[in-house]
């Protein structure tokens, strides 16, 4: 059983995957598979992965079987399990529980070749309900409390399989860095009566220079304080603090844009490696929160490394937000294609 | 001017470095100079670089001539400015100010083959000294909160030039991380009116099981919750909050097992690429704070990329810390050499 252990001072907690052990020469990147392989993610291979979650499949066909669009399994190597109690524990200083929880995997299309920027807007939004159905669905187990949906594009990026997929882990804890907006975000409500983003989102429209495309429901910025350069938000316009809360329209429109920030991201950069965090509220919060605005973070990685920052929390950012916003402004997506 | 900003959600400053301005096209890493290149950092080229801030040098050489033992000096691209005023103000929402500060190099040794795990612990012992001396001499600017030491070792870590070296940062803020820390261990003090790393030593110290190495006054251990694989820190046994009001044997001391964990993490890994950082006290706290002790954080970067976890705060680490210990303990670093 992997365990969740808290750091007694910043109170961070981490999984320990006991089971997955990598001892020392066994830090060793496997290489991508790449095209031709025989890849657990392709249609006529599902027997290569554990038996699916969630499929959007042609009518008719069973489980399993090809002739899906969206598929969800679990992942093979899971970072936590699903079975047992949360059997939380102290050892002195120290504080432990059990890893229980989901780690599962979307497999964004069929076809090997497919990335988020190259996927219609249909099947881009079938992703996004993907996401929505699985969080409607976990939040039914209590013990969980938060479910963390992101992306590792490209190797450099820490993807270990080409084909499109995003991840998703349900934690019986809410990640540091969420926990940290929650709080940061409450404490400006409580004082202004305000949502703190939907005041951003007044000021980035306002102001333009950030501003790198908006449709009628959401806005893509690059965000006043990046800790990476060419990092870009996605938020919806109207406030809610939960991602599954939103109304079918709105899949459609995130969708069409969240599409056309990867296009100018590939055209601007050369078709980088990214990372991407969907930062929605704990799912203990079914209503919506006044305070919170979920949002998708995007993260291009360019820089070798988060060297010293990674352990100081302190970043340099070579490329000013307003620069980065007006090269990817002037990325027309059609183009790059 | 490069201008500190601040993340109005979460706190966090981030330097723009606006005068470096990377353009797309400029996120291609340079190649590291191999050895016979023209070091900067070699004896005989200190033209190559800004004068000379500080060096330990043959007594009745000249500043910026060969025959020195350590020497520290500005970086030539900086990311902070030492000259003018911290020209704080707000903008909306957001608050910015001058990116006001130093950034130093320190040459750890004349040789270029040189590493930290192959200097003499005399040699380390003055690397040591030239991070008090400075810390000591930059506490008088009183525009300056904090003094961030750290190195980036090896290409994948972050390192620039191959010659050995170590930066510091001299910063009109404190650094997210370290401010985490000392809330969270002032809460604990207010609770239980004694440290907690204090607290923290006493308990491994007795169990034993995360120890690498150990001296009269310092004790090397795998922290309980580590983010990353193989994290080692290095902590005085004696209660201190900041690195420079520590005595000279204290030096003498640490060089020894800094030296000696360093060549254990060569031999476990093969020497891997890694990043340290010394978590000490603000400089404004120059008496001994009853709750904060200073300590070093070394982090091998083993794994290919932080991804999600450098963007949600939550980390999965594959290696217990006590099964790292164990190897680390196991490996005698007189054999390595």
């Amino acid at each position: 059983m992997p365990e969740l252990r808290k750091d007694p001072i910043i109170g961070r907690w981490v999984i320990i995957s006991t089971e997955r052990g990598k001892r020392p020469s066994e830090f060793v990147i496997p290489p991508i598979p790449t095209k031709g392989g025989l890849c657990p993610f392709c249609p006529g291979n599902e027997d290569m992965t554990p038996p699916e979650i969630l499929a959007y499949r042609k009518e008719g066909t069973r489980p399993d079987t090809p002739e899906w669009r969206i598929r969800v399994v679990p992942n093979k190597f899971p970072a936590l399990r699903i079975e047992g109690d949360l059997g939380k524990v102290g050892e002195g200083v120290y504080d432990k529980m059990n890893g229980i929880g989901a780690h599962e995997v979307i497999i964004e299309s069929p076809s090997h070749q497919d990335t988020l920027s190259t996927i219609s807007t249909g099947q881009f939004e079938e992703v996004l309900w993907a996401y929505r159905d699985r969080i409607i669905d976990l939040k039914k187990d209590t013990r969980l409390r938060y479910i963390l949906i992101f992306k590792n594009h490209g190797e450099p990026a820490g993807a270990s399989l080409e084909h499109s997929h995003s991840q998703l882990i349900a934690l019986p804890i809410v990640p540091k860095r969420v926990g940290e907006e929650l709080d940061g975000s409450l404490e400006y409500y409580n004082y202004k009566e305000r949502c703190i983003f939907c005041d951003i989102i007044r000021q980035e429209l306002m102001q333009g220079i950030r501003v790198v495309a908006e449709n009628q429901d959401f806005l893509a910025l690059t965000p006043y304080a990046p800790k990476a350069p060419f990092e870009i938000w996605i938020m919806p316009r109207f406030h809610e603090s939960n991602f599954e809360n939103s109304q079918k329209q709105h899949y459609h429109n995130l969708a069409a844009l969240f599409s056309d920030v990867l296009k100018r991201l590939d055209r601007v950069l050369n078709k980088p490696p990214y990372n991407f965090i969907l930062h929605t509220a704990p799912v203990r919060n079914g209503e919506t929160l006044p305070h919170y605005h979920w949002h998708f973070e995007i993260m291009p990685k360019l820089v070798k490394t988060a060297g010293f920052e990674w352990g100081s929390g302190f970043y340099i950012n070579p490329t000013p937000p307003e620069e980065a916003a007006e090269y990817l402004r002037g990325a027309s997506p059609e183009e790059s294609s």
